[in-house]
């Protein structure tokens, strides 16, 4: 019984990974490689404009693609979440430099579209 | 005491946002207003495309940008906190709806890329 | 006869505009308003990125498009017509600006395309 | 003299290549290819958000970048040139399947931009 419980906040944990934790590994990422002289806002931007890129080429031939990617084979779906973590990665790390809390920013802009767009 | 510890909880809460749980909100967000029905995979790429765009025209006219946006107005920080915003949600929700656990795909990257570029 | 041989010419000369025409008309352009200083190589690529946000948002919610946009609104297709002018205008911009020959390099491109996919 | 008269024409075709003759070139291409039926208007613009990705990839690390590239080694400057060129060639694709007259729309959209902002 315990040790479900204690596998349950460890499945939890990664899967509930918060964007600041991310936002740290990034940070550490980069200290450990002298990684942040790179790291100006519009060199970020670029990058993930490069990742928007790759993930793009993903979908480009392919007419339109139904929810779940049914069939799709096994490595495109690996492929294509990396390519969203990339875009994901840098967009952290972009906010993160222009000094953005980018959780509290996405809370209060889904408050901010609840109200422009209210439910039916 | 009591008082300052329940407020560091709920600041933590929301500072702490994870992936999953804006997955949710940005699910239910979409059903209440049967919103469901436009969220194709390409159609939510291309709206990502398109806030990535906002994203870039805040930082068109600039020339380099330091860290910190030292010099930027109050409101132009606010803009920026939506636009990486929007790109984010966006982001989130392509990955919903193509089955990819974002959270997941993101550490995996991250492992991986501490492989392919070992720490100095 | 020589009317409508003179207009044939004009209405020629429009639709065959060249890549150096529009490169000649928009270095004056800027020149005019002072707007050189603004085109540096990255101002003008993120401003090319804004516009192809600007051009993915009206392709965003459509779903699979067909050729010849055949149900479109009369002005939706103009407003199509502009967000792609914007796109090309900065990339030949942009092109002039890091001194390369657009024209000369995208003959060169189809010809190393045609070498690299030979014709079935 | 007469050689000369020539060879200014022949020099002027290349230079000032007209988006028409672009356009009337990669239909060529595609049907010499049968590439026709992947030529829907979005996963045209898909393929052309992804060369635009490749080309941010050149200037993402760099920091700004003057104008004519003066330290740029000759092997980057060429491969600079052919991303430019990949987005061109998509954009004018795009435009050609669309139905849209891109050289028109691109002198209405100069014309437009010189009523909107007029010179100083």
């Amino acid at each position: 019984m315990e040790a479900e419980g204690k596998e349950e906040v460890a499945d939890k944990k990664i899967e509930d990974i918060s964007l600041k934790e991310l936002s740290r590994k990034l940070e550490e990422f980069a200290k450990a490689r002298d990684w942040e002289k790179y790291h100006s806002p519009r060199n970020l931007l670029l990058a993930m404009v490069g990742e928007v890129g790759e993930l793009s080429e993903i979908f480009q031939w392919r007419g339109e693609v139904d929810r779940g990617l049914s069939n799709w084979e096994e490595s495109d779906k690996e492929h294509l979440g990396e390519e969203l973590s990339d875009v994901l990665l840098y967009l952290i790390r972009l906010a993160d430099i222009c000094g953005i809390d980018l959780g509290d920013a996405a809370i209060k802009k889904i408050i901010k579209n609840a109200v422009k767009y209210p439910p039916n």
